[in-house]
């Protein structure tokens, strides 16, 4: 069977995440009813991350075995005829049949936002966090700067997880003010593979940093401990947004 | 009694516009509403546009006469504790006691946003309007050059307004790509009063010049006919902001 790769954007304010699950209306439930309908039998999605509730992607990988091929430059525009507007497909290709958007990423990059002013930004609020206290970004730098490298993250990770280690590879994670809105902090976190909230926990305390709440310098010893009481809070879902998965894409591809 | 203007922001996603209007949740009652908590009276704005449903502001200036002094300084987060996450109060100040919102402003600045991709952005699709077809940027600059000046806009007009006259003074119309993405068209109109509807009829000209079915060069016959059926579609609200209200904060405030 063909195996058909998707990459999707979606809004995650009104899913429960992108994995189908028992409650709640999930991104992959959304996708695999259009699938069902365009190639006309129940179709079964893999997805690149589960993604939590609320959490928003701008570019999600997936795969599934289709019974027939509909021409790949086809395929967007005949799913998004099916979708609501809180999903989309952005593009589609054919894969090499063992490629697998779970197993073949090299990599995910997430963007977590805050809207950082003394009054909140009802036109800023589903896409980032707010927070009205002033922020030392020199700070925020020195905690983010910690974080690059092969750690155990236990003290990063929510529980309720399912691994089997926390050591996990972080290639990045910086702090920048948005190029498009002088109130927005973007902490920007590239890695391999991540924990259960892992990223809205490095956030949190990346913030708590900023806000003189834990001393940026002591971010290593924090990671060191293992000790998730040390970290800062897991930060709301509604600022984290997946920006983009890597993977290779020639490799991926069909030949 | 003291004067207190208000400078909010909304997301008009979920209001039937700013004004007050017997059904439907508007932006005026939910301000009143926190206003009389605050103020522990019943308390009435005036606002300086009515915005249509679905349009939304980053800068929509209100007043309204209030029975005691609450520093201004205070007054945006005391309001924002009690709006709802889709308005809020950005600044507030106390104006001379004949000023007023409606009356004494010069200008308004709008901004229609338009997503031009193959598909859809859930994560733009609230605050604009997706538009699939190729587009002629040069024929949507040529049209926009059409609309600055002094003129009779009844093409521009919906019907069910209530005005005098239909003359109208833009200082400006320009077309851009957002600096922020790429696939964002922005329509900038900036002007001293606006009829019913008038910039998202400008916004749909400009664009089906864009896509060819309106010659850009016609664009000053189709306002001098006066013919509303020569002109572009009304575009959806969603894409639509107030971007700025333009008044002199100097004069306007109590000294």
């Amino acid at each position: 069977m063909p195996r058909l790769a998707l990459i999707t954007e979606f809004d995650g304010t009104e899913f429960s995440g992108f994995q189908s699950q028992k409650n709640g209306r999930a991104v992959q439930d959304v996708l695999e009813t259009a699938l069902g309908t365009l190639f006309k039998e129940d179709i079964r999605l893999t997805g690149c991350s589960r993604t939590d509730a609320g959490v928003h992607a701008r570019c999600h990988l997936s795969h599934a075995d289709v019974p027939f091929v509909i021409p790949e430059d086809k395929v967007p525009m005949a799913m998004n005829a099916l979708l609501p507007d809180d999903v989309a497909v952005k593009e589609a290709f054919y894969a090499r049949e063992d490629f697998s958007a779970r197993f073949d990423i090299k990599g995910k990059r997430y963007v977590y936002r805050i809207y950082n002013s003394h009054n909140p930004s009802p036109l800023h609020a589903r896409y980032s966090y707010f927070c009205p206290y002033d922020l030392n970004m020199d700070a925020m730098r020195t905690a983010a700067g910690f974080f690059a490298g092969e750690h155990d993250f236990e003290a990063f990770c929510a529980a309720g997880g399912s691994q089997n280690t926390f050591v996990r590879r972080l290639s990045e994670v910086s702090v920048r003010q948005s190029s498009s809105c002088d109130e927005m902090i973007e902490i920007e976190v590239k890695g391999e593979a991540f924990l259960y909230n892992m990223v809205r926990i490095i956030a949190g305390t990346v913030l708590e940093a900023g806000m003189g709440r834990i001393p940026a310098d002591s971010v290593g010893e924090i990671i060191e401990s293992r000790d998730r009481q040390r970290a800062g809070k897991t930060l709301p879902a509604c600022g984290l947004t997946l920006e983009e998965v890597y993977f290779d894409g020639l490799d991926a591809r069909l030949r």
